[in-house]
């Protein structure tokens, strides 16, 4: 089994994590007894903006060519190029051109990660955020008018189609089937947001109806996130737009100890194109060049990619690395209260794994 | 010292919470020597709605006069009227024509209520969230086309003004330049939302200048929502657009415990037009007539009532009465893990008033 895979890393902590990533996918393949070819891509990050005024090279399809995943870190670097500008020239381009319109992100709380929420246990929370990923509130269509005046406004439309929605709902609910509770609940803020949210509401009603096995019910996008931190407990699977999954893909992480530690996927479910896996966090500029990142966003990004690509029994056996040395706190990093550094956390994961 | 007030109570638990509110403005006027004239509207709800076909009269503005406040309850019953619908037609409107363009929420964890979060204590926690509470995301332009085909799609427009911006950003820097630790927090989303967040980014740059005594910081909305569970003790006025204000201003809440408790001002500053008061809570159709909803959000927001109005000494006297109360784990209501009613809470408040 030989997979072809690109690798990205990106700005800032991407450029530490990454290297993680990589020693404990190679572990993997020692153990498990299969190929990764890797290609690296230097492109991507801030530094090749700030050498060829974009983010990316014009013929960036071709470089990155037809690999079975893209295995991605962090980017952003806004002292070189604002944020906005980097992310649209290269994550968020990768997500709408390849057209990976799940982005998948698992809240759960792992045996040895200080909860911040009082008296919850492993096996507590434990769900799925699956975020819509390439059209709604993260538009390019809008502008500014009045420029410089006092009548100066900007505007920016939210699209939702009823290919986007039903897709994401579909596959939602699909998840959701496979999970032993069954229970889909759908992020709104129809009261508030009163043309886009009704019709996003009125999609889950009728799709609904092809699931009569799976229970479903929703919350305005307000109290959705008190319901995080009060009742993690009744998610099972949560499905959102693109800015309401991507504000609970960190809420719910950060519920559960640290966004440092999520993993998700970006993906394109025909096959089409190539799938993108990449930690939640940020390229963390506060943080970069210290050693300190925690390295785990970036190994379960691994795991996940690893299960995406077949390798199931390789991804569970990451996953059960990372809970073994999740345990011992003097190998954790220093946002779960230990004082390990980026590598030496990752080489203890890679360790464990062999 | 007279007051006129008009009150609404609109729907379900807003019922049953507004007579304990008013319960204790009485009593507070007995006590502090002042007069509230109330005028109760029977307009603003889905029993209006459901006689009549909208959810206020045609002359609301005349029927409703030059009160020296609105206390209002909750509204929203959808097995009548959808909630977008009964919202756009009452609340969101009465905001939006009188031009109550600051919401103000604190963020305060008192002591008796149980905190989710661990380890915090009274004195963690206390910030406030303001709103801005008239354009940005809650908007009325957009629209559906292709309806009924697969092309179906739905458009919005997400819509802010540089006096809209510069007008709340100039309140929370006010604000803040009031506390002692004088520090702003702007919720943003610039590296996403790319053309309407970035200007709020640059409004906010721009208004920092005249501020030059005020720290701040900005966070996107993602880590935001991450960082008030995380680190609830780094916040001291954090300022967002609609949509995102009204996300914080239930997070934060649920993070001292139950949004049950929580207040708001709707505010027009310049004093045009009558500022309103109400709970941040809905009108939670799954609790309502039960007599077990929690009134102290809407007796919190009498007390923030009485502040605008001047009768600052009753508004402390009341805040005096809800914690005498809260600590006494007896006398709380459900959410709280007491069994007290709605309104056995409400007459221990007044009566620790009195
Ligand atoms: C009921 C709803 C429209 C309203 C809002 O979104 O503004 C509420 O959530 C609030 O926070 O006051
Ligand atoms: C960096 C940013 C544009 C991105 C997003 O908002 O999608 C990130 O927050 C994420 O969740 O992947």
């Amino acid at each position: 089994r030989t997979y072809d895979i690109a690798v990205i890393a990106g700005d800032g902590i991407g450029k530490e994590v990454m290297p993680e990533g990589i020693r404990v996918l190679e572990a993997a393949t020692r153990r498990y007894g299969f190929t990764l070819k890797q290609k690296w891509h230097e492109f991507a990050n801030c530094d090749y903006y700030a050498r060829h005024g974009r983010m990316m090279p014009e013929n960036w399809k071709e470089e990155i060519g037809r690999p079975a995943a893209i295995f991605f870190g962090a980017v952003g670097w806004p002292d070189i190029v604002p944020d906005h500008i980097s992310l649209w020239g290269s994550l968020l381009q990768l997500r709408r051109e390849y057209d990976q319109y799940v982005n998948l992100r698992p809240v759960r709380l792992m045996e040895g990660v200080p909860c911040p929420l009082a008296g919850r246990k492993p096996g507590d929370i434990d769900f799925w955020v699956v975020r819509e990923n390439t059209e709604g509130e993260y538009s390019s269509v809008g502008g500014r008018m009045f420029e410089g005046t006092d009548r100066e406004m900007v505007l920016q439309e939210t699209i939702m189609t009823r290919k986007g929605v039903d897709r994401i709902l579909k596959f939602a609910f699909e998840l959701a089937q496979k999970r032993p509770r069954k229970l889909l609940t759908s992020a709104t803020k129809s009261n508030g947001i009163a043309i886009t949210m009704p019709y996003w509401d009125e999609r889950v009603e009728a799709m609904a109806k092809a699931y009569p096995d799976v229970g479903w019910n929703k919350f305005h996008i307000d109290i959705l996130t008190a319901n995080f931190v009060l009742k993690p407990q009744i998610f099972d699977v949560v499905v959102g737009s693109n800015l309401f999954g991507d504000i609970l893909s960190d809420l719910g992480p950060a519920c559960t100890g640290t966004i440092g530690i999520a993993p998700s996927g970006n993906i394109n479910p025909g096959g089409e194109h190539p799938s993108l896996f990449e930690p939640v966090h940020g390229s963390a500029p506060d943080i970069a060049g210290k050693n300190v990142a925690n390295p785990i966003g970036q190994i379960w990004s691994a795991a996940m990619m690893l299960e995406y690509l077949g390798e199931t029994e390789a991804a569970a056996g990451i996953m059960t690395a990372v809970e073994t040395v999740l345990k011992q706190p003097a190998l954790r990093t220093r946002d779960l209260g230990g004082s390990a550094s980026t590598q030496a956390c990752g080489k203890s994961i890679a360790d464990a794994l062999s």
